[in-house]
This record gives structure tokens, C-alpha cells and sequence, in this order.
């Protein structure tokens, strides 16, 4: 049973399962509708991703230039087309791509809603009714020469590589932050531990370098593994043998695109291959994972060092924030430090739900990219802006409480391994014993059981000499 | 430098950090309002978990209750604060709640941010302007003789068992669809398959059921761990040593929010256990996953039995919900199934996101439940949803090809292990090669071995003979 | 090309794909000479799962009786191939178990493996040369009626419920370690933590307590677990219609099981459905995860606690059990709780490789049950050592640094906490900060400001008070 | 109470723990004895790593010959070490590596393994006894300049670069097999599938050739990430200051061992930054998990194209390897690809338990490094196998059944998307419907439609026409 005329403030549209009325003010379309009713789950719509928007947008945009220039797509149809993309690439009607964040279909859904809207708008640029695809039609117009399984997977590397130069930029932002830190700190010497046990001393900017280090190596890999998603599939229509588009139209619709984004897209040499696989997204989850790894660690770090106030560490002073505690007046707690331990655990757990989407592709396509698409930008954007938080929310106003430190390299017996090389690892081993059992300095063992002279031990044992490798002047063992 | 004086449109709140603006008409106050800078994550509000803001308003109810019993609490405010909760439980002022999902500090934002709106609105109630806390205190009054670390697990833990009995009754919706379509289909024979080979015969009743029997099982499972739930540390306050709160308020408390919400709420004997303690929610999530897993496993099932309509199993049929294809004409696909597996996937990740987040807790308390709870909540969600969904379009309308299943049943090789108990082993070994190297029937090829006669033949393979076991008259070997 | 007499110390086997030369002194024959040369996986053969063995054989023991009592194995068969299970359940013939414990085949190579060493010992018995299958025969006798899909996932189950019971008992051994040391901490005061920043007081015993009790709780949800995998299909055949075994064989060859192996077995209600559903491995894989997950948070408070010795928090000192370091004489690391996480590491990875498997399963059958149950037997084995190392070796010995403890609660802020329902949270909050900032004492601020009286201070942070809940006597705010 | 005396074939050791009786005749000392009774959690001894047996060993000669060159170590010493640690490497010794491959520590034990076995060995050579130490000491000679936190982590690179070198290897084998049977599917024609629908043509030879070309990209990605793990901390000793090791040792050290291992190794420029962070073992396990994602995925493909034989796809034949069944007399199952998805599983598992224990290292190092290089060595290991394996005993021996596959293409409906560019998407859809509803072809319905003429069909639909782009000749819409 099919409807024939629309209600009142609706349009009639028409699909392979009949006819359907879509509000009349709605520049989507029956696909765009169907797939709204089909897929209920999370109430959020693709909208809340704007740089995939833009992408599928632009993409049309090259399309439809590359069609005209192959002779296939009129000069009206051409412009008008154009103009919607531009809109959209400009951020308008965002709010008619309503689709759900998790859908069926392989992006099919999220395609058609981008086919639709552009076309309605189309039409309307070229004072035509919306719905009136006679004039202007999605599938044949707007999505000409294309398929949902080279358009979306085109759309999900263009958007993620927007998306992850923004992470490496916010990634940058905190590497300096700890790098100005590691500056300040640099003379601050404290005792490193190993196993949670303390171990040697080292200085409080060695320890902060460690974190800017990090991050720098994590942002070469975000970059590499962004240089790897540039390869596209574009071209590829259905299943990568280029079905229904011309010969010329894969090199000439890359090129178009490329200029249009300013990105150096690659075609993938086997459009077969590249329609299927899920790779390069798995690669780009599994740095997201590394960087997630390395960015909690160092929050725990953190959270470590800055322990107490009284009966922690106490080495360094996180700036407070907010009121830590609604029962414990005065307590501040290491809350932006927290919540990138929770947006790791996320992005981490994110990484299972790519793995298990992508190994469930099956022949010519994974029919899972939405999920795929879902998790990598949700880790994308949460770590982007976990690292902006914890810079300028908390790495900035770190202070250091340099006596509490010094006092703890004193009062060591970790810096027994300094005087390995010129007494024995015996000897050393029978030292650090008698300190541990009797409350004493290493110094004062050393020198009351005559290993070392005092102006030795002065020399092996002062800061500098303790937190870098240092000649070793004795006889052969 | 702080804040005297408020600007036009804002009121000044004060806490350790000293004075800020809040908005005027705002109900939440300064801690909220610091939250809402300090994590700028998501940019999701607590508020899309309305059952989190109830279970948060009926806590803080029951406390008042406690308190006034406990001559803590005046009547007066007593009566604005319960109000003020009933509004929110009702409701009411969610748009108020708007610390964001994925936040640092334990819950203490959610606590301080529903702390604030209660007091308020109560305060609102009693003719004082917001934040006249002088009159009624976020802290002092309705968070009395509680801490975010007892009421933010017990809130989870209430929202939790709402959700999952909401749950349970998407999946009892969903099995009883299939067990309709079992029934339907119990006549129908057709081959089994192991290892996606022909083994032996079965009906396509018997393959229905069994997807209304996992689920039975696991509406079991969820409703255990649910029940596990019901065990709070409401009383625990801070660290679990109940300082800060009379003696007999967590008894009190524990019945009065019983009471309420008709949940039969167990006071943990160890509190100090329970309030570092997140294995409830591991083990909730593991059963989640463990529903993940298998409704995955048969959405697969039904993505195979449909796959074709020509080149595949062609067993089924799955109502057409939607265009497939922007390119292919006519093509329908399983989108509904597929959107289930998506679900599942994320729900499998998270999983691990809350491993993680658990096994991250230290000493007292775990920091790190607020991950643990958006996990947790969107896989509950999510997993209702999707049950909904695959019930209502996809199973109810399922249709079957019962004549190209009874063929294969006809044609197949495997029937040949009825004749296992009569022929032995390696006789039939020998008529299935021969039967698959020469296309044969297994039926033509034993009568012209003369291993069985046509009578013997056709009594052990009738249908309902090879869909369960059977009396095997032979000799003994 | 096929051979057909044997070389010197060979013998012939014969199977669908042709003859093969097995080691004439192998019990094991042609099926599993394939299994071992198709899987060169691990180089680990399944006999490092005795238990797995076991119930192989056990299973065996149980049907060879049910077909002799329903007429269908003779009185010598049953007798010898009871014999051959009853010396493989003793520990004999083990070597001979050779195939990997990664596998394709859905366990048929272990299950043929059980029937070619069963036939051939039973030849053996009964004075038959091995090979000499016209007398016995492994899928004929030793196999009837039964199939790898029924008999290789009942004896996982067995194989899985007598190793969890090893790990509850593992358990309890550990929660009665940390009880004793609660008992011996009672007395013991010392800050609580939370979110790592120093909190309010609690005992020391408080702390252990908890440990106890995960570990309590923990044993009840293994147990839980354990119970649901009573459930057995064993009668369900190849696919779970019964094809090729006696009506009456399911419920005799359970009883049988449950009376030979004193557990409690249950016949699954749809044999259909049980001989497809991982849902009880991944239960326990689940609930095993929990169990890691607080074991690795109570190893990583251990190695927090005991942080120092002199640098750290230096509450508690696990007992040394080895030289921590190559290189730093003296030092001694937490090595046991260490090694404790890294099985919680793989425990949790095992738990996402069990999910992995069990979402593969496809139509009738799970083919991925090898890794399944390696995962499984490796996380059950290893938590059980885990748990005997961690109490045996570190808990039982553990001593508490009490002066230091006292002395950091004496020294603490927090315990402005238990003034809170005396002066308020907002006085509270100022004292708080004027201790952090000046140093002085909590104690000494509130009597300078007149806050409360000594007496009244003397009697409200007494450490019994801190420590528990008190009543609190004061006028209504 | 310490032992002072030996017992009769055993010989007294000595560590900070007192002293201990070592087997006489053990190349390994007290430190390995006590890790020995500490860790019983697999039963697996590191030995089952050689490649790990080498790189300790080379790493220890390298060390002994830059302390000789720096004047620390004598000649004789020298000599004596070099000797011992080229034995090592080529093979004996490794059953005196006795510690369990999960242990606490940090790789304390691997190292002090190391140190004992090359020392015990080295004083045999030297003439002396073992274990007097006094002529040639474990820490004081074989382990000078050197901690276990540079030892062990530098180790576990040189061992991963081999063990990626070797997969690598596999993988081209498994690539090149692919290859050669997509050349030999070429002219294959075959119905595309996309969601397990039928989708439009392609060749046998495209579809075989995408799994060749995922594989070399995989191995790209392996080459990549294995040159990252070049980057070394050798020099570092405790905690990356380098104490106890002299100037010129790191510089000096590397190039000592890039020469003997054949490896470019790179110094890390921030050692302290390199002796704590896991990144590139975090790295190389996801990229282990893509490639697992992947191979799996091709396994999947394998086993739905080769399912039937009658009652699935039935596209191609997998050589059959074992009989797949205990009941079903003549199955034959995918075995070989069903052993490759298992050790897929395994590796994404096992990526779980590298992030984990990645996540958790704390400060100056990370002491999970064991459960990191057990994961990734298995990983590494079986993906090895599994690609052998997957080559020569599947691949390799795959046939297909053309005539099948011509006919479903002949017969189906998805050629009509071949006819989108010259009849309309919305025509085509008619058609489509059609042809499903009546079981017509699409050919006979454009043509009694009039849609096209026979001649433009017979042109459009041809094979070569439908594997590839086409010029499209019609006017423009």
C-alpha cells in the first residue's frame, strides 16, 4: 500500500519500495528518511562530524567537475551542484544530514543523504521544487559515476586526515608545554625510580624531557600514518572494477579532488583491493592506541608525582583546578590528568571495536566502515582535545617542590650504584644492606668501612656526576 | 585576582579558588561551572542519561529523608530539597545538568552539579535567589552525611538496573520474534551446515530456535548481573569508613532509597571494599559482551541465510528496508543485521575500555567511573536499541525458500551419516567420495553397492528421521 | 599416488585422502599424523592439558557404556576401551596426545586424536596389533555415537570446571592470606587515599579487608560460572539433532558422565543450540577478566604502599625475595605482584581472543573452540599460580611501617573532614587551606580560630571516631 | 639461617638474600635459582625464545669488548666472555635459560640468566670452577657498563627485528602464492558480492589478487615498524643517565653490536625517554594486529567461496587436507584457513595485553616488559607459521569451479548496474525489481522493453566490459 499524493507541509518521493512522504522543507529525501527509521540507536546524527560532511561534499563537488569535463554531466547541472557543495563545504544545511552515527548499510545511508541534499538544494538553486529529481536526480546527477563504496571510504580518509592534523597540532601545543617545563626544572635533582622503588638520581627536566619525547615520536607516527590514508579508491565504484564510469574518470576525478582539498591523494593501484580493505583505518586506530598508551602513562606520571599533599610524593604541584571533593573541604584532586587516563581508556577500547569491524568485512566490501568511521573520529577529536586540556589546563602551572627532592637524593641508597665501578657490586650490595637495616648514608658506611676516600666520594657522588655517564678512573678488575 | 562584583546577567559564586560569574538564570553553580571548563571533551552533557540525573535525585531524596529522621535536617529544608529532587526525577531542569560525559575527578562534578541544582531549585522553592546558600548549601545540606564516593557508584548502580531491565525486555521482544518465526518454520527441512560445509539435515525451525534460545539464556545472565547490582555502599562517604555520617544513617538511607525507587538496594557489609570496588560493573559489561558476541554471531547467521539472491545461500529472505546501493539498481541488503553487528562491535570495545578504567582504580577509590558509566550506559542503549530494531524490521517479516532447501537436503552428500550406524564408518566414507567425485546421489550409490535395501534406505531418511535421533536395529559390531 | 605396504618401523593407516605410514609405535594414528603436519602452529601438543585428556577419555568411558547397555558395542569392545580411558584419566599415554593446541577442525584432531589412541591401546589389550582397526576402530567403536561437535565441547566443559575449582581453592588460599594480615593490621592507623591525594583516615586492617573480600566475592562469581558450564550437549551429535546416535543415548550417557565424574552434569534443553553457543566460555572468560582486573589492582596498591624505601610511600614492605637489580646493589623490587599484573595483562588480552572466537562461529557450529579453550586453560592455570605465588610468596609475609603511617595522620589535612559536620563545609574548606598554605596543623587552626573547643577536637579525631561512623551532636543548621 | 656448606652436587651461591645451593653442575647461579622458585606460572622457560638467548648474548659481547677497548675490562676477561657468548648464539647452552617466560622484574632475571650462564660458562673456559665468581663475576664483568633496563629492552628489539624479518619472509611466500593463483584465475568470471549480495561481475583473478596485494602492503607496514625498533637505549644502564658506564660506552657499544648483529642500530637521542617507553612494541603489535585483521579477513573469504560443496557457494575447491569429521563420513573442512583465523584471534588478543602492559609502566621504566615480549614473540611466531602453513597446504592446491560462477553471472541481476549509465538509475531499478519478482533475466527484460537494442547489450555485457571502466556513449542528461 503506497500513498500517491502528500499530506499537507509534505512532498511525495519515491523508491524501489514505494512511496513515501518526506517533510516538504526537508532537503534530504524517502533514502535519507528510510534510513532514519531504520536506524534508531544512539540519536546522534552524522552532523556532529562536519569535517565528514565537507569531505562527502567535496567529493561531489570533484565528481561532478570531472563528469562535465567527460561529457556527461551538463554545465546547468554542473554549477548548481557545485554551488551546493560549496554550501555544505562552507558549513551550511549540516542540519539535514540526520542520519544516525551508527548505521547499516556501508555508508550507503550517510551517501544518499549527502546525494539528496545536495540535489534538493541543486534544484532549488535552479528554482526547481525540492523532490523535483526529474530535473536533477541523486543517484543519477549528483552521485553520477560514483558508488557509496568508493564515495564513503573517500569521505572517511579525506575527513580523518583533516582530523588527525588537528591532533598533531594539539599534540605539538602539549609537547612544547612540557618542553618549557623540562627548561624550568632542568637543575631540580630528584631521585628516579624503577618498580616504583627508588632507584638514581636523575633531575626533574630530565623526567618532564621523557614526556615531550614522547609526543614528539607520536606525532611522527600520526603523520605517517596520515600519509598512508591519502591512498583512494575514487573510481572504483561498486567493487573496484570501475562499473558504470568511464576510463579516464578515476585518474581525472583524484586530480580534481586533490586540488579541491589541497591534499596529495594517491589512486590505490588495485581499486579492488581498496574498496575491501579496512588497513590503513586499522594502522591509524593502532596509533591513535600507541599515542592513548603513552599519553595515560604519562597522566599517571603525573598523578605520582604530584601525590600527597603530605603522605604521597609531593614532588611536583598540579595547578587545582575545582574543588576536589563534595565531603572533603579543601582537597584538590589531579582532575585533568583523570580524564586523559579516561579518554585513553576509551580510545583504547575503540581500537577492539575497529579491529573486530574491519575483520568482519567479507569479499568485495566491509559493510562496517560507519562503526570504523564512529570510533576513529570520536578518538581523533577526544584525544585532540585531551591534549589542549592538559596543556593549558595543567602541564603550564606545574611548580616543583625542589627541597623535598633534594632531601630524597641525600638521604638515598640508590646512589650506592654510582660507586659500583670503583668498589664492586659485592661490596655495594653489603653497603646498601647495612643502610637499609641501620637508617645510615651510603656516604658515611662507605667511608667508615674505608672504601673510598671522602674527597672520592665527593667527586663521584655530586649531582652532575650522578645524572650523566662519567669517566671511571680505577685499575682493571 | 577575583571577582567582587557580579556583571549584568550573572551572580558570583565562591569556592576554594575564589569567586567566579555564574550565569544568573543558571541552577547549576560554581563547581559546575568550573567542571564545564575543565573538561571540554565530548561536548555531550550528563543530561542524555536521564536515568543517571533520577538516580542522582532519588539518592539525594533519600539522604534528606534520612537526615531530618537523624535531626541533621531542618523540615523546611527537608521539604524544598525533596521538591526539588521529585522535579528532577520528574523530569525537569535536565538541560541544568551539563558537566560533560567524559570527566576527570570520580563523578564529583556530576555529585557538586546535581548538589547545585537541587539547592537552587530548593532555594527557589523557599523565595531565596539562586545561590543564597547562606539559606540552603549545595554541600552542607544536600550532600549531608554523603560523598560523591558513595553516592556516584550508588547512582550508577541504580541508573544501571533501570537500564538493564529495559534491556531484558528489548531481548525478551526479540527472542519471542524468533521463537514465532520457529514455529513458522518448523516443517521446513534443510541442510545443516558446520564449519560452512553440508553436514546433515535440520529444519529451519530448529536453526530459529536456537537464536530464541541463546537469548533466553542471556535475558538469565543479564538479569544476574543486575541483581548483583542492587549492592550499594550508600553510608560509605568518603573512603568507606562512614566519617562525616551518623551511625545509623546507612541503614536509614538504604531503606528510604529502596523505599523509593522499589529497588531491593543491599547495604554492602564492607564498605570501605565497595567503594573502591568496580567488579560489578566488569562483570556487567562482560555479560554485555557476552550478549555483544552472540547476537553478532546471529546477525551473521541471518546476513548468510539471505545472502544471494542468486549467487548465494538464498535460504531466506529479510524483508527490504531500504535502497542498497547508490549505484546498483534493485539491490537490497541486510542493513538491519548489519547495524546490530556494528552495535555489538562498540559494545565489545567498550568492554575493554572498562577494564581498563577498572583496573586503573587506586587505594580507596576508583577515579575513573565516569568512563566506566558512559561504557556502560551506551552499551545498555545501544544493545536495547538494537535488539528493537532487529525484532521489529528485520525477523518478524523474515520468509523463507523452503523448496530450494528441501532440494539441497535431496542432493546432499552429508545424509550419508544416517547410514553411519547400518553401513559403517568407513563404507560410507567410500560412498560420499564417490558421490562427490561423480555428482551421484548418496541414495543411488548404496542401492547399487547393495549395502542397504530401498526399504532400509528410504525408512532411515525420511525427513523427520534425520532431524533427531533414532533406534539403530543392527547387530552388534 | 598411494602407499601401500610400510617401510620398517612404520605401519599403514588408511583414510578418505589415502594410505599413510604412522611410527608403528604410535598409538595415535593416520587422522591425527595429518592434524600434526597441517598445524605446526605453537610446537605445544594438547598433553599439556592433562585435564583436557582426561575428560576426553572420561567421555569416551561414559558412551562406550551407554552403547554397550543400548546393544550396540559388544562386552569385549566395552571392556577394552575402558580400560585404555581409565589408564589415559591416570596420566598414561599422554605423549601420544601430539596434535597443537592451535588448530583448525573445531577439536576433530583432538577427538580423533582420543579415538586412535583409545582404539589402539584397546587393540593393544585385547592382543591386536596397533592399526588392526577391522577389530576395533576408532570412529566405529571408540566413536559411536558421538561426533567431535558434542563430544570435544563437553570436554572442555569438564576440562574447564575441574581447573576453575583449582583457581577458586587458589583464590581462597590468597583471601585467607590477606585476612590473616588484616587481622594483624587492625590497629594500624594511616591515611586513606583517594584519586591518589590524601583523604581521611582508616586502619590499615580496613585496607588488607578489602583485598579479602574482592577475592571472597570473586570466588562466588567463579563459582557462579563454573556452574553454567555444567550445561553439556553431549548427545547432540554432529549438529545437535542426534543424527546417527539412540534415542535413550543423551540422558544414559550424562548419567554415566555425572557418575564417573562426580560433577552435577546437565543435558542441554536445545541440543541444537548448545552445540553452536560459546555463551558459557564466554561467561567465564568474563568473569576471569574480573578476577584479573582486581587482582592486578590489588598488586598495584601492593607495589604503591610499599613504594620507597625511602622516596615513596613506605608504608608497607613486601618481603624481598630476589636482588632487584643487575646494576643497583641492594635494590629489591616488587617482583611477585609484578608478575601477578603481567598475568592480569594476558588474562584480559585472552578474554578479547575468546570474544574474537566465539563471534566467528558460524551457522550450526563454532570451529574456532581450539583457541577458545587455549585461551581459557592458559588464563585459568596461570591465575591459579598467580594467586598460589602472590599469597605464598609476598602477602604472608608482608610487615607495616606503623609510626610512619601515624605519623602522616597526625600531619594530615583531611581529617578536617570529620569537623565538617561541626563547623561546616565552608569553614572547613578555609582551615584546609590555611593548613596547606602555613603548614600548621588542622588541630591548631580550628582552636585559634575558636572554632571548636580542645575537648570537643580531642573527642571528635580520636582514631577510633575517624574511622567508623559517629553521631554527631549539634544544633540544626 | 643461611646454608655455609654445599651438599653433594650442588654448589653454595651467595645474593643479598643470604646464601643458596645451586645444582653443581648448573651454568646458571643463585639470581636464576631464586627467579626459578619465584615465577612457577607457565612452566615455559625463556629458552623457548632463542632468538631472545641470541641477542642477550651479542648485546654481552658487544659490552665485554667496548669495556675492554675503554680499559675497564682485561683481555683474559675478554676472551673468555666473547667465547661464552658466541657459543650462546650459536645454539648451546639455552636449556640452562631456565626462568619462566611471565615473570616479576623487569627482565632482571632474563638479564641475571644471561649474566650467570656466560660467566659460568666463561670460567669453565678460564679453567676455574663455577661459581667462582671471585675470578670472573656475573655483575662486575659480564653485566659492567650495563643495567638490565637497557640490556633487556635492546635485547627484545633485536630479537623482534628478526622475528619480523622471518615474517616478512612468510608473508611474501603467502603473497606470492596468492599471485600466481590470481594469474591463473584470470579469465575466471564471477559474480561480485558486496553485504554477501550479489553486486556486479569481476574475475576470479581480481578477487584472488586483492589478498596478494593486502599482503604486500602488510608487509610494508611490518618493514616500517620493524626499522623503528633499530632505535636502541644500549648505554643507558638504570634509568637513562647513564650512570656507571662511562662517556664514550653508548656510542662506542652500538656500533660494536650493529656490527656483529648485521643491524643498523640507532642510539636513542634521549635515553632516559627510551628506557621507559614501549611505543614501538605498542607499534609493531598493532601493526601485527592489522596484519592478523587482515589475514583473517582473506580466511574468512576463503571458507564462505569454498563452502558447499553442494549447499553453500561452492566457487572454489580448497585442497582437502584431513577428513573433517568423526561422524560425518566424507566431509571435508576448511581446516588450514580455520587454523590461520585462530592465530589471528590470538594476535588482537594479545595486542590487548601489549597495550595494557604498555599503559602501565610508571616513571623511569616500564617493569611489564616480559608479558610485552611474550605477546609480541608469539605473535610474531605463529603469524609466521600461519602464513606457511596457509601457502603450502591451502592456497597453493586452490581450484575453481568456472562453470558455477559463469552461470551466476549469466544469471544475474546485478549486470543491470552496468546499464545505469545509458537507461537511468531509476529505470534500471524497474528492471531490477522485475527481474527479481519474476525470475526473468535482465537482458530479456531491457530488450522487451525497449530500453536497448540486442546489439547494445550484447556490447555493454560483455565480460571484459563488465571487469572494468567503459567509455559510456550517450548523450548527456
Amino acid at each position: 500500500m503506497t500513498t500517491t499524493t502528500a499530506s499537507p507541509g509534505k512532498r511525495l518521493e519515491h523508491d524501489l519500495l514505494g512511496n513515501r512522504e518526506v517533510p516538504a522543507d526537508a532537503y534530504y529525501g524517502v533514502h535519507t528518511l528510510r534510513a532514519l527509521e531504520n536506524f534508531p540507536i544512539t540519536g546522534i546524527p552524522i552532523s556532529v562530524y562536519p569535517d565528514l560532511l565537507a569531505a562527502l561534499a567535496v567529493i561531489k563537488q570533484a565528481a561532478a567537475i570531472t563528469n562535465h569535463e567527460l561529457g556527461l554531466l551538463s554545465r546547468v547541472h554542473l554549477d548548481a551542484i557545485v554551488a551546493a557543495c560549496e554550501e555544505i563545504r562552507a558549513g551550511r544545511w549540516h542540519e539535514h544530514f540526520v542520519v544516525d552515527v551508527i548505521q547499516g548499510g556501508a555508508g550507503t545511508s550517510s551517501n544518499m543523504n549527502a546525494n539528496e541534499v545536495i540535489a534538493n538544494r541543486a534544484l532549488e538553486l535552479l528554482g526547481h521544487a525540492k523532490g523535483a529529481y526529474q530535473h536533477l536526480h541523486p543517484n543519477e546527477h549528483v552521485n553520477m559515476s560514483q558508488s557509496t563504496n568508493d564515495v564513503y571510504p573517500t569521505a572517511l580518509k579525506i575527513a580523518t586526515y583533516s582530523g588527525l592534523h588537528g591532533l598533531v597540532s594539539a599534540m605539538a601545543v602539549l609537547r612544547e608545554t612540557f618542553e618549557e617545563r623540562a627548561e624550568a626544572f632542568k637543575e631540580v635533582i630528584k631521585m628516579g625510580r624503577t618498580q616504583l622503588q627508588d632507584a638514581v638520581p636523575m633531575t626533574l627536566g630530565q623526567e618532564f624531557s621523557t614526556y615531550a619525547v614522547m609526543l614528539g615520536e607520536d606525532e611522527e607516527r600520526v603523520r605517517e600514518a596520515a600519509s598512508l590514508i591519502r591512498e583512494i579508491n575514487l573510481g572504483a565504484t561498486a567493487i573496484g572494477t570501475g562499473i558504470a564510469s568511464p576510463p579516464e574518470y578515476a585518474a581525472r576525478v583524484r586530480q580534481h579532488l586533490a586540488d579541491l582539498t589541497g591534499i596529495a591523494l594517491i589512486t590505490s593501484p588495485n581499486l579492488v583491493e581498496a574498496t575491501q580493505d579496512c588497513g590503513a583505518f586499522v594502522q591509524i586506530s593502532g596509533v591513535l592506541k600507541r599515542v592513548a598508551v603513552k599519553l595515560s602513562k604519562t597522566c599517571n606520571d603525573l598523578r605520582l608525582l604530584s601525590s600527597g599533599p603530605r603522605a604521597g610524593f609531593g614532588e611536583i604541584n598540579l595547578p587545582p583546578m575545582q574543588a576536589g571533593s563534595s565531603i572533603m573541604p579543601g582537597k584538590v584532586n589531579p582532575v585533568i590528568p583523570e580524564v586523559v587516563n579516561q579518554i585513553a581508556f576509551e580510545v583504547i577500547g575503540n581500537d577492539v571495536t575497529v579491529s573486530f569491524a574491519a575483520e568482519a568485512g567479507q569479499l568485495q566490501l566491509n559493510a562496517f566502515e560507519p562503526i570504523i568511521a564512529h570510533s576513529l573520529f570520536k578518538s581523533v577529536a577526544h584525544l585532540r582535545q585531551g591534549c589542549l586540556t592538559l596543556a593549558e589546563r595543567c602541564v603550564k602551572g606545574i611548580t616543583a617542590n625542589p627541597d623535598r627532592m633534594r632531601e630524597s637524593v641525600r638521604n638515598s641508597i640508590g646512589i650506592v650504584t654510582a660507586l659500583n665501578p670503583y668498589i664492586g657490586y659485592a661490596n655495594a650490595t653489603d653497603v646498601a644492606t647495612e643502610a637499609h637495616l641501620s637508617g645510615a648514608s651510603v656516604y658515611d658506611i662507605v667511608l667508615a668501612r674505608g672504601l673510598l676516600s671522602r674527597e672520592q666520594l665527593d667527586e663521584i657522588l655530586k649531582p652532575e656526576a650522578l645524572t650523566s655517564p662519567q669517566m671511571i678512573v680505577r685499575s682493571q678488575a
